[in-house]
């Protein structure tokens, strides 16, 4: 492996505009033509190229940074992107031409060999935010599914032995600074500098940088998991059903008891499987936001105070405890999670597989049209989490059943730790 | 929620070592009682009592400074920690006064109530890094290994409708910066450098406070599940077994069949029961290293070269796709894994579910011992995950049965794109 390393002496801490001499190329946000609109170039093969603030794959980067400090991987290596463009075409669709529609990822992050041949030819280093491929996936809980008649094999979508085809995206996080602050409501310059500031010093571009409009954060990205036919998505005369998942690992991967994640998750699969079936398609939106994008130590900090609490687990002190530990009942933002949908092209969802009002608010106050909302089945809810979905019905969360009062909620109580 | 803001009007770029007035508490990395290792303080409560680079909570800090710069948390707020202490003492072992042996994480980073008593109550406000509870987790295919007779329910360890009762821990990164580039055989300066340079210039901090050594970087942590007796993990008289997961979430949620990752993780489950109802007990250790920590955009361009290729997706050339897109076979850097088996105080594994070559090599020379490797069973790899399992094979990983030839692994293809 490759030793040879290109450091070169002076450590600049910050850049500043004037800095560069050559003004770096322009990111005309929500142009509609890819020319017109610019590429994002995040790479550090060549820094006076550079018109973004951060770089790519998320936090991976640091990883990618330690592969530099120990010499196995080139500063200056360009990635083949040899056979790697999306198997499948998505968009573009009028949603991209909108700045304020999409601020949180690249519309054109897919496309970028075909959409700025121009500038690679050039010599540009632009690499894809978004990579599309397909996929089988098995889940055992579909596999049941088939078993008890909810779900049929029809030999192109779901296989023989539950087999399901889906094509998927990856997409890392893009995101453009004042359509993120308008989102919010507040002014770019509070954006930038609490992203500074309140991060301990990440990233000082974001404050002395004001031109460099376009931010690429170092947190986890977006899945996108599309069933059935990719076209159907954005056709009005085809059925949509939506699952927007925030991940929980404990319960996606290990299946915890606590919560309803992953059975909520395999049912809005059967959902989209059926949705898919009836000639519409299907798309399960996978956020890496574990615990409310808390993570995962204040997760189990807020595990122990809930069950540890005068009185145990229970559904009326079920938001308390989280705002006791992190301040905040919750930071997930979904003001930003529709940007996907928008991109994807969706104006109307047939069934939305949620019960959640943040949920519901972000996507149709974004101006999609939410015609059914889909709660989790009764007999899918584990014993323990009875707590957490009772709190959260008692909250403002969608159910076509009855909202518990105060005092049956102080009565639903959860396993204690012993 | 409260609006109001604490935002002084000077904005410092970065700090240097003589800037603050009061030297900042010392940490003496190894020392064997937390009172001389010194606490660590990465809250942005008081700037002044940090003794770090970095904050807390990995890449969910930026969701942090999101909520701040919405007006929704106050900076200055400070976690009630009340009943979060863990439901069971890790710790401490003798691994943790070795200052070489553990540097990627805060060893007393679940016991800061106690162990830094005085400092609490001088008003510093110090975090967990670590957090420890108590889960039952249930996945379908444990059920099926009881109803298979591979399993058996217990009533302790393994209830009745396959209900597994779990210690887990989950735990921030916080990296010793001296004892990273020893791992690696790097000199400091070039660490610190590569990793403010190579991740676009994020925390100069790295770069002007050569003063402080403890860096908290903005990455995924890791999850340990520990089945059984925790006690019998570090008691030699006790068979442990243990299984070293990298996060792939295509797999481990969607049962992707490309790869063995959740068979495997299923594999390992049964093996630490099996191994905690022989009287010992077994450890999942759950890296979030998404694609072998080059991120899931990368994982996905990756699978539409192998696909597309010249030939198809086969297992001669595995590797080389991966190369071609990342400039490097893998980052996972398992030189800093072995970290966490030392604060479990593991000092002998008698199972390990691991074929790796990489994971034997990084555990062995770190110090502990391995008795028995376990490879995946044939039954449980899907047919398009054959590339992969085969080629890996061939390069080095463990298995008990054949390796193949070159002409056979040019044979050895998986499905294509259509």
């Amino acid at each position: 492996m490759p030793n040879k390393k290109h450091v070169p002496r002076h450590i600049v801490l910050t850049s500043h505009p004037s800095q560069f001499g050559p003004k770096p190329i322009l990111i005309a946000w929500g142009a509609a033509a890819p020319g017109d609109r610019g590429p994002i170039i995040a790479t550090l093969t060549n820094p006076t190229h550079r018109n973004v603030i951060g770089t790519h794959s998320g936090s991976y980067a640091v990883y990618r940074a330690l592969a530099v400090a120990r010499g196995v991987l080139q500063s200056d290596y360009r990635a083949d992107l040899t056979d790697t463009s999306p198997v499948e075409q998505i968009g573009p669709h009028p949603s991209w031409a909108d700045p304020e529609k999409i601020v949180s990822l690249d519309p054109f992050g897919a496309m970028v060999g075909e959409a700025f041949t121009t500038y690679c030819e050039q010599g540009y280093d632009i690499r894809p935010t978004i990579a599309i491929t397909k996929a089988h996936i098995n889940m055992p809980e579909l596999q049941d599914a088939v078993a008890a008649g909810r779900l049929r094999i029809d030999g192109e979508i779901l296989k023989p032995r539950g087999d399901l085809v889906v094509t998927k995206a990856a997409i890392d996080p893009v995101w453009y600074l004042p359509g993120i602050a308008k989102r919010f409501g507040i002014t770019e310059a509070d954006l930038r500098r609490a992203l500074f500031e309140q991060t301990g010093g990440m990233f000082p571009e974001l404050v002395t940088r004001s031109d460099l409009e376009v931010f690429l954060p170092p947190i986890g990205g977006i899945t996108v998991y599309i069933i059935g036919d990719v076209a159907a998505i954005a056709d009005p005369h085809k059925p949509l059903a939506v699952r927007v998942h925030d991940e929980c690992n404990g319960s996606d991967v290990f299946g915890s008891d606590i919560c309803t994640c992953r059975p909520y998750l395999v049912h809005g699969i059967e959902v989209c499987v059926q949705t898919a079936q009836e000639g519409g398609a299907g798309v399960i939106v996978y956020c890496r936001k574990e615990g409310r994008a808390l993570g995962e130590v204040t997760k189990f900090l807020v595990y122990n105070a809930r069950k540890r609490q005068s009185g145990g687990d229970r559904a009326d002190a079920y938001f308390a405890r989280t705002e006791c530990v992190a301040g905040v009942q919750d930071m997930r933002f979904q003001e930003l999670m529709p940007d996907v949908l928008h991109w994807l092209g969706v104006t109307r969802i047939d069934r939305m597989v949620s019960m959640s009002n943040l949920k519901y608010d972000a996507v149709t106050q974004s101006g999609i049209e939410i015609v059914e909302r889909v709660p989790i089945p009764e007999e899918l809810i584990p014993q323990d989490a009875r707590v957490e979905i009772e709190a959260k019905k008692a909250a403002g969360y969608y159910t076509n059943g009855e909202v518990a009062d105060t005092v049956t909620l102080s009565e639903i109580k959860g396993r204690s730790l012993d």
